[in-house]
Protein backbone atom coordinates (compact mmCIF):
# COMPACT_ATOMS: atom_id res chain seq x y z
CA UNK A 1 0.00 0.00 0.00
CA UNK A 2 1.77 3.50 -0.47
CA UNK A 3 1.68 6.58 1.82
CA UNK A 4 0.00 8.99 1.27
CA UNK A 5 1.32 12.28 3.00
CA UNK A 6 0.70 12.17 6.59
CA UNK A 7 -2.32 14.79 6.60
CA UNK A 8 -4.33 13.34 3.69
CA UNK A 9 -4.34 9.81 5.91
CA UNK A 10 -5.26 12.34 9.21
CA UNK A 11 -8.24 13.57 7.35
CA UNK A 12 -9.35 10.24 5.54
CA UNK A 13 -9.05 8.38 9.59
CA UNK A 14 -11.24 11.43 10.83
CA UNK A 15 -13.84 11.45 8.80
CA UNK A 16 -14.16 7.76 8.45
CA UNK A 17 -14.35 7.76 12.29
CA UNK A 18 -17.38 9.53 11.77
CA UNK A 19 -20.76 7.74 11.87
CA UNK A 20 -21.85 7.17 8.61
CA UNK A 21 -18.85 7.45 6.53
CA UNK A 22 -16.99 4.44 5.37
CA UNK A 23 -13.34 4.90 3.95
CA UNK A 24 -13.93 5.28 0.64
CA UNK A 25 -16.44 8.24 1.55
CA UNK A 26 -13.72 9.51 3.74
CA UNK A 27 -11.20 9.33 0.95
CA UNK A 28 -13.58 10.97 -1.71
CA UNK A 29 -14.62 14.07 1.07
CA UNK A 30 -10.64 14.19 1.82
CA UNK A 31 -9.62 14.76 -1.76
CA UNK A 32 -13.00 16.95 -2.41
CA UNK A 33 -11.72 19.19 0.22
CA UNK A 34 -8.22 18.99 -0.88
CA UNK A 35 -8.93 20.15 -4.67
CA UNK A 36 -11.77 22.29 -3.72
CA UNK A 37 -11.66 25.48 -5.23
CA UNK A 38 -13.79 27.47 -2.64
CA UNK A 39 -11.72 27.16 0.78
CA UNK A 40 -14.19 24.52 1.82
CA UNK A 41 -11.05 23.03 4.09
CA UNK A 42 -9.96 26.14 5.69
CA UNK A 43 -13.90 26.97 6.92
CA UNK A 44 -14.55 23.79 7.63
CA UNK A 45 -11.64 23.52 9.85
CA UNK A 46 -11.92 26.88 11.19
CA UNK A 47 -15.14 26.33 12.07
CA UNK A 48 -14.90 23.12 13.67
CA UNK A 49 -11.95 24.92 15.81
CA UNK A 50 -13.99 27.93 16.77
CA UNK A 51 -16.65 26.16 18.08
CA UNK A 52 -14.41 23.61 19.74
CA UNK A 53 -13.34 26.54 21.53
CA UNK A 54 -16.55 28.21 21.70
CA UNK A 55 -19.25 26.38 21.85
CA UNK A 56 -20.74 25.39 25.42
CA UNK A 57 -23.80 24.25 27.51
CA UNK A 58 -26.47 27.10 28.11
CA UNK A 59 -26.34 27.19 31.88
CA UNK A 60 -30.34 26.61 31.79
CA UNK A 61 -31.01 24.26 29.29
CA UNK A 62 -28.06 22.61 28.43
CA UNK A 63 -28.86 23.42 24.75
CA UNK A 64 -25.32 24.65 22.52
CA UNK A 65 -24.61 28.16 22.64
CA UNK A 66 -21.43 30.58 22.48
CA UNK A 67 -22.86 32.95 25.36
CA UNK A 68 -23.89 31.77 28.85
CA UNK A 69 -27.74 31.33 27.75
CA UNK A 70 -28.88 30.06 24.67
CA UNK A 71 -31.21 31.92 22.06
CA UNK A 72 -34.25 29.96 23.26
CA UNK A 73 -34.26 30.71 27.15
CA UNK A 74 -33.41 34.56 26.28
CA UNK A 75 -36.43 34.70 24.30
CA UNK A 76 -39.04 36.16 26.27
CA UNK A 77 -41.59 35.63 23.84
CA UNK A 78 -41.50 31.46 24.51
CA UNK A 79 -44.09 29.88 26.42
CA UNK A 80 -42.46 29.04 30.30
CA UNK A 81 -45.21 27.36 31.26
CA UNK A 82 -43.91 23.88 29.63
CA UNK A 83 -40.70 22.56 29.41
CA UNK A 84 -39.74 19.50 26.54
CA UNK A 85 -37.45 17.22 27.98
CA UNK A 86 -34.87 15.90 24.89
CA UNK A 87 -32.16 13.42 24.64
CA UNK A 88 -29.88 15.60 22.29
CA UNK A 89 -29.84 19.25 20.97
CA UNK A 90 -30.64 17.52 17.45
CA UNK A 91 -33.71 17.03 18.97
CA UNK A 92 -34.70 20.44 19.61
CA UNK A 93 -34.43 21.84 16.01
CA UNK A 94 -35.92 18.94 14.77
CA UNK A 95 -38.82 20.06 16.95
CA UNK A 96 -38.55 23.23 15.75
CA UNK A 97 -38.93 22.56 12.24
CA UNK A 98 -42.17 21.26 13.04
CA UNK A 99 -43.42 24.78 14.48
CA UNK A 100 -45.38 23.02 16.69
CA UNK A 101 -43.92 23.63 20.07
CA UNK A 102 -43.18 27.23 21.49
CA UNK A 103 -41.91 26.47 24.94
CA UNK A 104 -38.78 26.18 26.82
CA UNK A 105 -36.62 22.68 25.88
CA UNK A 106 -34.31 20.90 28.53
CA UNK A 107 -31.27 18.87 26.76
CA UNK A 108 -30.08 15.73 28.81
CA UNK A 109 -27.39 14.96 26.29
CA UNK A 110 -27.99 11.25 26.62
CA UNK A 111 -30.17 8.57 27.82
CA UNK A 112 -29.55 6.44 31.04
CA UNK A 113 -27.71 3.16 29.69
CA UNK A 114 -26.77 0.47 32.05
CA UNK A 115 -25.01 -1.37 29.26
CA UNK A 116 -23.48 1.48 28.07
CA UNK A 117 -22.17 2.81 31.56
CA UNK A 118 -23.80 5.89 31.46
CA UNK A 119 -25.58 6.16 34.73
CA UNK A 120 -28.29 8.74 36.19
CA UNK A 121 -25.20 11.61 37.04
CA UNK A 122 -23.96 11.43 33.36
CA UNK A 123 -27.13 12.87 31.78
CA UNK A 124 -28.12 16.59 32.56
CA UNK A 125 -30.45 15.82 35.43
CA UNK A 126 -29.33 18.10 38.32
CA UNK A 127 -29.40 20.60 35.70
CA UNK A 128 -32.92 19.47 35.02
CA UNK A 129 -34.03 20.17 38.24
CA UNK A 130 -32.14 23.19 38.74
CA UNK A 131 -34.15 24.55 35.36
CA UNK A 132 -37.32 23.44 36.46
CA UNK A 133 -36.96 25.45 39.84
CA UNK A 134 -36.52 28.44 37.37
CA UNK A 135 -39.97 28.49 35.76
CA UNK A 136 -42.48 29.49 38.72
CA UNK A 137 -45.11 28.85 35.73
CA UNK A 138 -44.14 25.75 34.40
CA UNK A 139 -47.56 23.33 34.07
CA UNK A 140 -46.39 20.66 32.02
CA UNK A 141 -43.05 18.88 31.57
CA UNK A 142 -43.21 16.98 27.61
CA UNK A 143 -40.55 13.93 27.72
CA UNK A 144 -39.86 14.05 24.13
CA UNK A 145 -37.39 11.19 24.28
CA UNK A 146 -37.48 8.70 21.64
CA UNK A 147 -38.77 5.24 21.22
CA UNK A 148 -35.89 2.49 21.97
CA UNK A 149 -36.15 0.88 25.72
CA UNK A 150 -33.15 3.24 26.93
CA UNK A 151 -34.99 6.18 25.93
CA UNK A 152 -38.33 4.82 27.89
CA UNK A 153 -36.30 3.70 30.77
CA UNK A 154 -35.08 6.98 31.21
CA UNK A 155 -38.44 9.00 30.65
CA UNK A 156 -39.42 6.55 33.43
CA UNK A 157 -36.64 7.02 35.83
CA UNK A 158 -37.03 10.87 35.07
CA UNK A 159 -41.17 11.14 35.77
CA UNK A 160 -40.05 9.12 39.22
CA UNK A 161 -37.98 11.60 40.12
CA UNK A 162 -40.12 14.61 39.15
CA UNK A 163 -42.47 13.69 42.31
CA UNK A 164 -42.20 15.91 44.74
CA UNK A 165 -39.96 18.53 42.44
CA UNK A 166 -42.49 19.13 40.12
CA UNK A 167 -46.68 18.75 40.59
CA UNK A 168 -47.95 20.06 36.83
CA UNK A 169 -48.67 18.20 33.96
CA UNK A 170 -46.20 15.42 33.09
CA UNK A 171 -46.85 14.19 29.09
CA UNK A 172 -44.89 12.07 26.61
CA UNK A 173 -44.98 12.45 22.60
CA UNK A 174 -48.10 10.78 21.14
CA UNK A 175 -47.04 7.07 19.59
CA UNK A 176 -48.33 5.61 16.69
CA UNK A 177 -48.46 5.39 13.12
CA UNK A 178 -45.69 8.16 11.39
CA UNK A 179 -46.79 10.18 8.60
CA UNK A 180 -47.38 8.69 4.77
CA UNK A 181 -46.82 5.24 5.95
CA UNK A 182 -48.57 1.75 4.92
CA UNK A 183 -49.58 -0.52 7.93
CA UNK A 184 -48.34 -3.65 6.28
CA UNK A 185 -44.68 -2.37 6.41
CA UNK A 186 -44.61 -1.67 10.40
CA UNK A 187 -42.85 -3.27 12.89
CA UNK A 188 -45.41 -5.12 15.08
CA UNK A 189 -44.25 -2.92 18.50
CA UNK A 190 -45.66 0.43 16.12
CA UNK A 191 -48.64 -1.23 14.71
CA UNK A 192 -49.53 -2.59 18.47
CA UNK A 193 -49.24 0.57 20.28
CA UNK A 194 -51.08 3.03 17.39
CA UNK A 195 -53.86 0.28 18.08
CA UNK A 196 -53.94 0.44 21.57
CA UNK A 197 -53.45 3.76 22.09
CA UNK A 198 -56.26 4.35 19.27
CA UNK A 199 -58.09 7.69 19.77
CA UNK A 200 -61.93 8.72 19.06
CA UNK A 201 -62.13 10.37 15.47
CA UNK B 1 -35.87 29.21 12.79
CA UNK B 2 -33.65 29.48 16.07
CA UNK B 3 -30.15 30.23 15.74
CA UNK B 4 -27.09 27.96 16.22
CA UNK B 5 -23.87 29.42 17.20
CA UNK B 6 -22.25 30.95 14.35
CA UNK B 7 -19.73 28.17 14.25
CA UNK B 8 -21.87 25.56 14.35
CA UNK B 9 -23.87 26.61 11.47
CA UNK B 10 -20.54 27.20 9.97
CA UNK B 11 -19.83 23.83 10.67
CA UNK B 12 -23.25 22.30 9.28
CA UNK B 13 -22.83 24.59 6.14
CA UNK B 14 -19.22 23.32 4.89
CA UNK B 15 -20.20 19.44 5.55
CA UNK B 16 -23.38 20.04 3.66
CA UNK B 17 -21.32 21.53 0.54
CA UNK B 18 -19.73 18.26 0.35
CA UNK B 19 -20.84 15.68 -2.03
CA UNK B 20 -23.16 13.16 -0.58
CA UNK B 21 -23.88 15.13 2.54
CA UNK B 22 -27.58 16.34 2.62
CA UNK B 23 -28.25 19.11 5.08
CA UNK B 24 -29.49 16.34 8.00
CA UNK B 25 -26.32 14.41 8.07
CA UNK B 26 -24.37 17.74 8.31
CA UNK B 27 -25.96 18.25 11.68
CA UNK B 28 -25.58 14.82 12.59
CA UNK B 29 -22.10 15.08 11.67
CA UNK B 30 -21.18 18.37 13.58
CA UNK B 31 -23.04 17.48 16.54
CA UNK B 32 -21.47 14.32 16.92
CA UNK B 33 -18.13 16.40 16.74
CA UNK B 34 -19.01 18.80 19.19
CA UNK B 35 -19.79 16.36 22.09
CA UNK B 36 -17.09 13.22 20.77
CA UNK B 37 -14.84 12.51 23.65
CA UNK B 38 -11.72 11.96 21.55
CA UNK B 39 -11.20 15.02 20.11
CA UNK B 40 -11.96 14.31 16.24
CA UNK B 41 -13.03 18.05 15.51
CA UNK B 42 -9.69 19.20 16.61
CA UNK B 43 -7.52 16.21 14.66
CA UNK B 44 -9.87 16.77 11.81
CA UNK B 45 -9.85 20.59 12.12
CA UNK B 46 -5.77 20.34 11.88
CA UNK B 47 -5.31 17.30 9.75
CA UNK B 48 -7.32 19.58 6.70
CA UNK B 49 -5.28 22.87 7.85
CA UNK B 50 -2.05 21.15 7.54
CA UNK B 51 -3.19 19.13 4.28
CA UNK B 52 -4.16 22.35 2.55
CA UNK B 53 -0.66 24.06 3.95
CA UNK B 54 1.42 20.81 2.67
CA UNK B 55 0.05 18.57 0.48
CA UNK B 56 1.01 19.51 -3.06
CA UNK B 57 1.03 17.64 -6.84
CA UNK B 58 4.39 15.42 -7.07
CA UNK B 59 6.44 17.57 -10.17
CA UNK B 60 6.44 14.42 -11.98
CA UNK B 61 3.28 12.35 -11.95
CA UNK B 62 1.12 15.16 -10.37
CA UNK B 63 -0.32 12.42 -7.39
CA UNK B 64 -0.02 13.92 -4.26
CA UNK B 65 3.04 14.39 -1.45
CA UNK B 66 4.26 16.80 0.90
CA UNK B 67 7.76 16.29 -0.61
CA UNK B 68 8.41 17.98 -4.21
CA UNK B 69 7.94 14.02 -5.82
CA UNK B 70 5.89 11.44 -4.53
CA UNK B 71 6.63 8.16 -2.75
CA UNK B 72 5.58 6.24 -6.15
CA UNK B 73 7.75 8.09 -8.37
CA UNK B 74 10.80 7.86 -5.67
CA UNK B 75 10.62 3.89 -5.67
CA UNK B 76 12.85 2.59 -7.67
CA UNK B 77 11.55 -0.57 -7.40
CA UNK B 78 8.32 0.22 -9.81
CA UNK B 79 8.51 -0.44 -13.67
CA UNK B 80 9.29 2.46 -15.68
CA UNK B 81 8.39 1.20 -18.70
CA UNK B 82 4.91 1.28 -18.01
CA UNK B 83 2.71 4.27 -16.96
CA UNK B 84 -0.74 4.47 -16.34
CA UNK B 85 -2.97 8.11 -16.93
CA UNK B 86 -5.98 7.99 -14.26
CA UNK B 87 -8.13 11.24 -13.48
CA UNK B 88 -7.42 11.37 -10.01
CA UNK B 89 -5.77 10.74 -7.27
CA UNK B 90 -8.23 8.52 -5.88
CA UNK B 91 -8.26 5.92 -8.95
CA UNK B 92 -4.10 5.55 -7.94
CA UNK B 93 -5.50 4.61 -4.78
CA UNK B 94 -8.06 2.22 -6.70
CA UNK B 95 -5.58 0.76 -8.89
CA UNK B 96 -2.88 0.33 -6.18
CA UNK B 97 -5.57 -1.67 -4.48
CA UNK B 98 -5.82 -4.43 -7.11
CA UNK B 99 -2.16 -5.15 -6.84
CA UNK B 100 -2.32 -5.53 -10.59
CA UNK B 101 -0.19 -2.75 -11.51
CA UNK B 102 3.41 -1.86 -11.00
CA UNK B 103 4.23 0.73 -12.99
CA UNK B 104 4.30 4.85 -13.17
CA UNK B 105 0.51 6.45 -12.80
CA UNK B 106 -0.02 9.76 -14.40
CA UNK B 107 -2.61 12.03 -12.82
CA UNK B 108 -4.72 14.22 -14.92
CA UNK B 109 -7.05 15.95 -12.10
CA UNK B 110 -9.96 16.02 -14.55
CA UNK B 111 -11.01 15.42 -18.02
CA UNK B 112 -11.69 17.29 -20.45
CA UNK B 113 -15.52 18.81 -20.58
CA UNK B 114 -16.83 21.73 -23.00
CA UNK B 115 -20.17 21.89 -20.65
CA UNK B 116 -18.18 22.20 -17.19
CA UNK B 117 -15.37 24.34 -19.52
CA UNK B 118 -12.50 22.35 -18.36
CA UNK B 119 -10.03 22.70 -21.54
CA UNK B 120 -7.01 20.32 -22.57
CA UNK B 121 -5.03 22.91 -20.71
CA UNK B 122 -6.67 23.25 -17.61
CA UNK B 123 -5.57 19.38 -16.75
CA UNK B 124 -2.35 18.09 -16.35
CA UNK B 125 -1.58 16.99 -19.88
CA UNK B 126 1.70 19.52 -20.45
CA UNK B 127 3.04 17.65 -16.91
CA UNK B 128 2.27 13.97 -19.09
CA UNK B 129 4.27 15.03 -21.88
CA UNK B 130 7.25 15.75 -20.13
CA UNK B 131 6.69 12.86 -17.55
CA UNK B 132 6.57 10.52 -20.63
CA UNK B 133 10.07 12.10 -22.00
CA UNK B 134 11.86 11.89 -18.52
CA UNK B 135 11.14 7.55 -18.64
CA UNK B 136 12.96 6.62 -21.33
CA UNK B 137 12.46 3.26 -21.33
CA UNK B 138 8.61 3.31 -21.39
CA UNK B 139 6.84 1.22 -23.63
CA UNK B 140 3.47 1.01 -22.94
CA UNK B 141 0.75 4.04 -21.85
CA UNK B 142 -1.96 2.81 -20.49
CA UNK B 143 -5.75 4.87 -20.62
CA UNK B 144 -6.78 4.30 -17.24
CA UNK B 145 -9.93 6.49 -17.67
CA UNK B 146 -13.46 6.00 -16.54
CA UNK B 147 -15.76 4.99 -18.95
CA UNK B 148 -17.94 8.31 -18.94
CA UNK B 149 -18.49 10.09 -22.21
CA UNK B 150 -16.09 12.96 -21.16
CA UNK B 151 -13.56 10.32 -20.25
CA UNK B 152 -13.60 8.30 -23.44
CA UNK B 153 -12.91 11.77 -24.97
CA UNK B 154 -10.70 12.89 -22.95
CA UNK B 155 -8.95 8.99 -24.10
CA UNK B 156 -9.29 9.88 -27.48
CA UNK B 157 -7.70 13.23 -27.33
CA UNK B 158 -4.61 12.41 -25.66
CA UNK B 159 -4.44 9.19 -27.88
CA UNK B 160 -4.01 12.12 -30.60
CA UNK B 161 -1.47 14.22 -28.85
CA UNK B 162 0.68 11.12 -27.78
CA UNK B 163 1.11 10.72 -31.76
CA UNK B 164 5.00 11.79 -32.36
CA UNK B 165 5.80 12.08 -28.71
CA UNK B 166 5.65 8.29 -27.77
CA UNK B 167 5.51 5.34 -30.12
CA UNK B 168 5.16 2.52 -28.25
CA UNK B 169 1.61 1.07 -26.89
CA UNK B 170 -1.04 2.83 -26.39
CA UNK B 171 -3.86 0.58 -24.58
CA UNK B 172 -6.74 1.31 -22.22
CA UNK B 173 -8.60 -0.79 -19.37
CA UNK B 174 -10.71 -3.69 -20.38
CA UNK B 175 -14.48 -2.77 -20.42
CA UNK B 176 -16.97 -5.66 -19.74
CA UNK B 177 -19.28 -7.13 -16.49
CA UNK B 178 -17.92 -6.09 -13.42
CA UNK B 179 -17.48 -9.30 -11.21
CA UNK B 180 -19.96 -10.72 -9.55
CA UNK B 181 -22.75 -9.05 -11.59
CA UNK B 182 -26.15 -10.45 -13.09
CA UNK B 183 -26.57 -10.09 -16.94
CA UNK B 184 -29.83 -9.00 -16.44
CA UNK B 185 -29.25 -5.75 -14.11
CA UNK B 186 -26.40 -4.10 -16.29
CA UNK B 187 -27.37 -1.81 -18.73
CA UNK B 188 -27.41 -2.15 -22.61
CA UNK B 189 -24.06 -0.06 -22.94
CA UNK B 190 -21.84 -2.37 -20.60
CA UNK B 191 -23.63 -5.65 -21.91
CA UNK B 192 -23.39 -4.04 -25.29
CA UNK B 193 -19.91 -3.96 -25.15
CA UNK B 194 -18.90 -6.78 -23.26
CA UNK B 195 -20.46 -8.72 -26.38
CA UNK B 196 -18.74 -6.98 -29.10
CA UNK B 197 -15.71 -7.10 -27.24
CA UNK B 198 -16.03 -10.69 -26.17
CA UNK B 199 -12.24 -12.90 -26.05
CA UNK B 200 -11.14 -16.05 -27.16
CA UNK B 201 -11.92 -18.89 -23.68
Amino acid sequence: MIHMPESVSAAIEAFAALPGIGSRSAERLTFRLLTDQNNLAVRLSSALTEMKNNVKECDQCCFLTDENTCEICMDTRRDTTKLCIVESPLDVLALERTHEFRGRYHVLHGVISPLRKVRPEDIRLTELYAHIEQLPDLNEVILGLGGSTESEATALYIMEQLRGRFSGHVTRLARGIPSGSELDFLDAGTLGRAMTERREW
